[in-house]
């Protein structure tokens, strides 16, 4: 009898543990307390295999590549970033233009107000003004992007916990709703650098977009590192958890600028933020980070103009973006020998001198010559349709696997918080 | 007593019970009898996302998407057919132009060559002249991927069992030897058709290379899809299993002549013998097929020229390649606009007949229109250096998982097959 009654409790155990790994998988794969998005706008795999090139090794999310995504908005096979960011916030495609709207204009719920719904904390963070669209669509719902006023006032409305960008001029008239409402207002680098830990945090760092990484030393700005601790220490505090978006905005305006070596730099400054993300996934073991590129910029390739090469270490040289360059050039251009010597580590043909000189628009030649140097091309200076990688760290990052539609993305981050969505 | 027994036996079972889920999932992870490795060469995520606009819909490897791979050579970022080739047959990387030696001569195992000694049959089918630079890879080693007749030579003496292709020069002095080892030889579509399934199988289908899919209705080859079946019906006779490399080579053509109509027309073509491929997998449930470009061709871009678009219903309109039609233009070349409406469907502009009229290379002229037309760039007529997607299905797939370098490849493969290698 009281063997049977041991077997029976053998019996009893050895099927609990032949259940438990399988229940230990599955609630591995799919509970996260927190989620960190991290979106750098207009990154695809030539960045990707660029940026390796550059750094001379492997960036922190090459081990991290779980799959694709398809990037098509509603209306075209090329998104912008209005509609790429509101397929990747609310699950739902739109037309390009618009901002977590319907092509027929319904407000479409965001991952981040899902969040809120749900008790958890929300931060945006941006190098753009915090207003742009890819920011914009996890939290506002305007028919146009360009309505920038109108976002600033329902991010206060929203109640965003933390706001961290460019943009002041879009919020001067609602600052003191702000405070009302509770929230800290700083406004540079050395007033981030104070912040404690207050329940909300607006942090206003350029008037319209920040600089790019290059320029930035010129600056008071913070880095994109910077604010993404700034916004992990706040939100951190909240016990139910927290949704922030952080996105590395100016790739995709220096791949408008077909300016390779402002993408290199930007992308640099967006895998330090990526580090820091990382670095509090680790410790923490509750939060998933995803990693995906709204859509690609510029169609950049690795080598081009005929040649079996790519010369990377060229852009290891830059030290300004080619805006500032040509802001440097005095009026008949003719010191952009010295400018493109100074800035850009490049001794310029007669024939480089004179396409500056002639050019409509300095900031083209300047850049298209860094790019040949660096055997860089470009097939545009608009988005292109390419699928783009998503990677992702930490617990449910496995249901990332494969190619998705970037609408897929916001419902399987719902699906590892376990929260209500859409 | 009897109770006593009856309990054993019940732990019995459920510890076999509990053990078995994990040692099935490894088996199914680690074991396939045979691999079929499918390489559409000079594809990159660009020709896949243009291909999906192209089809309509999504091509039968989207959804078998496990990852991307690094493909640059020894000696560059960005790599050659050969050097590439080498990295994917041997597991080490090489100087472009080299087929499968080491940078100082060495003699590299292959993976057929791997599989060949376990016993499997072997086999490579391409559109290309068979002893070019990819396939060559898998059964030669020479110094100079040019060395044609000397591959041929090698592929006799590793007694590859299928052989089909172009490059009937390259054979035409062995071809005695060739009976003396038992190959069938077939020349045409009709002869291929005709196979049973002999023992060795060498399928000469062109002198030189094979022609697009596009002008192939011109001719008596087969396609790579028919190819692919035979080599298949042959290669399953052998009880050990098989491997077999299968390649759209006319990928990577199209890419260097920036054709992008015979660049998709040469894609569908390899996604029927991929399909193929894939039923036969489905069915025989012991094999892992794996598809991946070697790496990109031309920088294509989906959408280009500043448009947030992309048109690749022109392509569906295009009946002939870029080289076909410059072949058709008279000697002043004054046809232009009734050639270009006949195989491209394309009213030309009066600059576009301009610009044919006066072009240095005609066909360039032709495809850039093309080209212009569907919304697709360009960065070079070379190869670029981009990670490129890999793809996988059957048993072991779930390995290929994440970035790996293109050396990874044949070492899996080798694992899973569970053969000596290197």
């Amino acid at each position: 009898m009281k063997l049977r009654f041991f077997n029976m409790w053998l019996i009893f155990f050895l099927i609990i543990f032949s259940i438990l790994p399988i229940a230990q998988v599955q609630a591995k794969e799919h509970a996260a307390k927190n989620v960190i998005f991290m979106i750098p706008d207009g990154f695809s795999t030539s960045y990707a295999t660029n940026y390796r090139l550059y750094k001379g090794k492997e960036a922190v999310w090459d081990s991290m590549l779980v799959g694709m995504h398809r990037t098509y908005s509603a209306n075209s096979p090329v998104t912008d970033s209005a509609a790429a960011a509101t397929a990747m916030a609310t699950g739902f495609k739109t037309d390009n233009g618009m901002i977590s709207m319907s092509p027929d204009g319904k407000k479409l719920k965001t991952i981040l107000e899902a969040a809120k719904e749900a008790g958890k904390g929300t931060g945006l963070v941006a190098t753009s003004t915090i207003t742009y669209a890819t920011p914009a669509a996890f939290a506002a719902h305007v028919p146009s992007r360009k309505q920038e006023s109108e976002i600033a006032v329902q991010y206060m409305d929203n109640e965003v916990d933390v706001i961290l960008g460019g943009g002041r001029k879009y919020f001067n008239s609602i600052l003191e709703r702000g405070k009302e409402k509770g929230y800290e207002i700083v406004t540079n680098k050395m007033e981030l650098s104070n912040v404690q830990t207050p329940q909300k945090l607006l942090g206003l760092f350029a008037g319209e977009g920040m600089v790019p990484e290059l320029d930035r030393h010129m600056t008071s700005e913070p880095s994109l590192d910077e604010m993404t601790k700034v916004a992990l220490r706040i939100l951190k505090q909240n016990k139910k958890g927290f949704f922030l978006m952080v996105e590395g905005s100016q790739i995709d305006w220096a791949g408008h600028d077909n300016d390779a070596a402002w993408a290199m730099k930007d992308i640099e400054a967006f895998e330090k933020a990526v580090a820091t993300a990382l670095d509090f996934a680790k410790k923490d073991k509750n939060t998933l980070v995803v990693i995906a590129g709204d859509h690609d910029n510029g169609g950049m390739s690795v080598g081009a103009y005929d040649k079996y090469d790519a010369k990377l270490d060229v852009l290891r040289n830059v030290k300004s973006s080619g805006r500032y360059m040509e802001m440097q050039l005095d009026k008949n251009r003719r010191n952009a020998k010295e400018i493109m010597k100074k800035y850009a580590g490049i001794d310029l043909t007669k024939e480089e001198i004179n396409t500056i000189e002639q050019a409509d628009k300095p900031v083209k030649a300047i850049n298209r010559i860094v790019s040949e140097r660096a055997l860089i091309g470009w097939t545009t200076s608009q988005h292109t349709g390419v699928d783009i990688p998503v990677y992702a760290y930490g617990p449910g990052s496995q249901i990332f696997r494969g190619l998705q539609e970037n609408t897929e993305l916001p419902k399987l981050m719902a699906r590892v918080m376990n929260i209500k969505f859409p």
